[in-house]
């Protein structure tokens, strides 16, 4: 059974499954939802309109529209057991952690699953895309030392999440920004917490408690905690004057310069373009910007040095600009991931109830390479 | 992008990755811990050794148990804020749900993953099999309306468990029962939840959130809620007198018998060997024996019928015996898939202590099989 069988390692381009949700053109640089390039739904969409879009696999109506907006509205509070499970967490837990176990809280009156009620899984979908807003905002709020704001109903997703975070109205740019950043981190094919929350969901366990671990998932440094990772490293530098020898001494010292490369993608990721973009134009209205000034020194220089080197040429990720947009945006470094999360559960639920029209539980095989034949003595014969 | 790629639905057969850890030898019925068959561990060896054992991949020596022994019993408290989550869920709230959740809970004063250290994973997984065991006895109290029975520490992982379920010491003999039956269940390579927890795992997410998502797969009715069901069965059978024209039934309305055939084993389980085994000598000393008449006849039906159609043979798997004999210990049913937890935790932790010293994130492909080109244009003109 340990004979010589071959495997790839982490399942690096194994096929795991069908999918029409997103699809990652890592040669292209190029990005769908469904069929539509992400720089054309950054132009044109909505939260909403893509929630719908992934979930239903179908462009909103007006009157589609309107019921998954309600459903968006209707989810917005938290049962008090989370609220006080959320609230019981010190100033030090990390808010991916509250947010994995809110989560999974929530799952307390989620019942038996039926694969086939399509409609009832994408209605507990959208419950949960909007609760899980909800909880980074308390925890967010809470970790600050500050009093949860309650959501307000004429408020589209992004600006209610905003408004609960800062307990102020956000301007329409502010708020279509950061909509729009929610969007580029809706979906992303297999990556690793969605394929966490796919197994999970294989088992037929519940919606809700499959997105747990998929919060779980994201919660790794090699995965969602790379935006937190981009500022910290910001932080680290300081001072836009000290960029360039900070970058020139970390290759040399083959230190880590975070927020470049990607697994899959071999060229510029779209999202970044559309978030540098973004950052830009936001830039121009600000005055604190030191922190987009030591990334853009970071960005220039390893171009410049990569290029230099004839070394393959290694783009700025989707983390690379993110963390600097959201800072401009007095949100704190620690909710970036979380953030992220307030936009990658549209995906997770997409896919759960994409997979559960054909399930079929995760079982991959094991190459064992431990001792074939053991014994194992009563504790006496072994210390004799 | 969207050629005709192959791909093995659910991984079926696919190798994810290496494992020293346990070998499921499907074609011969056998299943190894570490080379060490799983009757000679049933035969020979406590949860504490196993549990050194899957850990650190060697035979514990005297000191080596009794380090083992201490850790696992200095974990057995809760803190207070899990304590809280799990007395707020209401009795309605699945057990698996609330363990998800009471994990995760567990996670808030968890820091940031180092791989290299190996000793201090360790000490982590065995405070969390040992919280594990003390959260599912909690809730369970609290479900039944009972007051939490709080750890005696002059009693071992199996006996204190049964202690803090029932507020009574079991007698010996049903505590080794007990202690045997978590043996059995403490790993199975890479079934669902402990792939589910390699995946979080894989992205540097905490021991105790990858624990979590791995709970999560176990509550699956495809995976660990399979036991529930076989006494859920019995039950509907009600009568041992009435199991034969049951299963006839079934089978002539292709109804599912439950807790017979397994993905993996093509003969019988070792484990359902040493279960049955246990089960006649448990057995032979109760009075109300009806749910194993019950079984017993299920089994003895199923076979006759299925060879005498010539069909493969479908033999019972873990599942059809250790719910009959967790009711004889007056283990309530829908407390086996949390029970199963409370063994295969060890499993999970071993697995991430083990990949965590050559990880890679998993990151599997997906063939994508949705629309190519689409696009999204306003709503205004989407309604026109």
């Amino acid at each position: 059974m340990s004979a010589d069988v071959g495997f790839s390692k982490g399942l690096a381009g194994v096929v795991a499954d069908e999918t029409s949700i997103s699809q990652v053109q890592g040669d292209a640089g190029r990005l769908i939802y469904r069929g539509v390039p992400i720089e054309e739904l950054a132009e044109n969409a909505t939260f909403e309109e893509v929630t719908h879009f992934l979930l239903r696999g179908e462009l909103p109506s007006e009157s589609g529209l309107e019921a998954t907006r309600k459903a968006l509205l209707d989810g917005r509070s938290l049962p008090q057991h989370v609220e006080s499970l959320i609230d019981s967490a010190g100033k030090s837990a990390h808010p991916m952690k509250v947010l994995q176990a809110a989560t999974a809280a929530l799952s307390f009156s989620e019942g038996v699953v039926d694969l086939k009620d399509k409609e009832g899984n994408i209605n507990a979908a959208l419950k949960l895309t909007a609760q899980v807003a909800t909880a980074v905002a308390r925890f967010s709020r809470r970790r600050r030392g500050l009093e949860p704001v309650a959501p307000d109903p004429s408020l589209s997703h992004a600006e209610n999440f905003l408004y609960m975070i800062h307990g102020e109205k956000p301007n329409k740019e502010e708020a279509r920004t950061f909509d729009v950043a929610l969007i580029l981190h809706m979906d992303h094919d297999f990556n690793a917490s969605t394929f966490a929350g796919r197994v999970i969901a294989s088992t037929e366990a519940g919606l809700i408690s499959s997105v747990s671990g998929a919060v779980g998932a994201l919660s790794g440094p090699l995965h969602g905690g790379a935006n937190e990772r981009v500022l910290q490293m910001a932080d680290e530098i300081g001072d836009p004057a000290k960029a360039k020898e900070w970058v020139l001494d970390a290759l040399k010292n083959k230190k880590k310069v975070m927020g470049f490369g990607h697994r899959v993608y071999r060229t510029m990721d779209p999202r970044a373009k559309v978030l540098r973009s973004m950052l830009e134009k936001t830039v121009a209205q600000k005055s604190d910007t030191a922190t987009y000034e030591i990334l853009l020194t970071v960005h220039d220089t390893m171009i410049e040095q990569l290029s230099a080197k004839q070394k393959d040429y290694i783009w700025p990720n989707v983390d690379f600009w993110s963390g600097s947009l959201y800072r401009l945006m007095n949100l704190e470094s620690i909710d970036y991931t979380p953030i992220f999360a307030v936009a990658r559960v549209v995906g997770w639920c997409s896919h759960i109830v994409e997979m559960w029209q054909d399930n079929r539980i995760y079982r991959p095989a094991a190459k064992y390479v431990g001792p074939e034949s053991a014994q194992f003595p009563g504790l006496q014969k072994r210390s004799s």
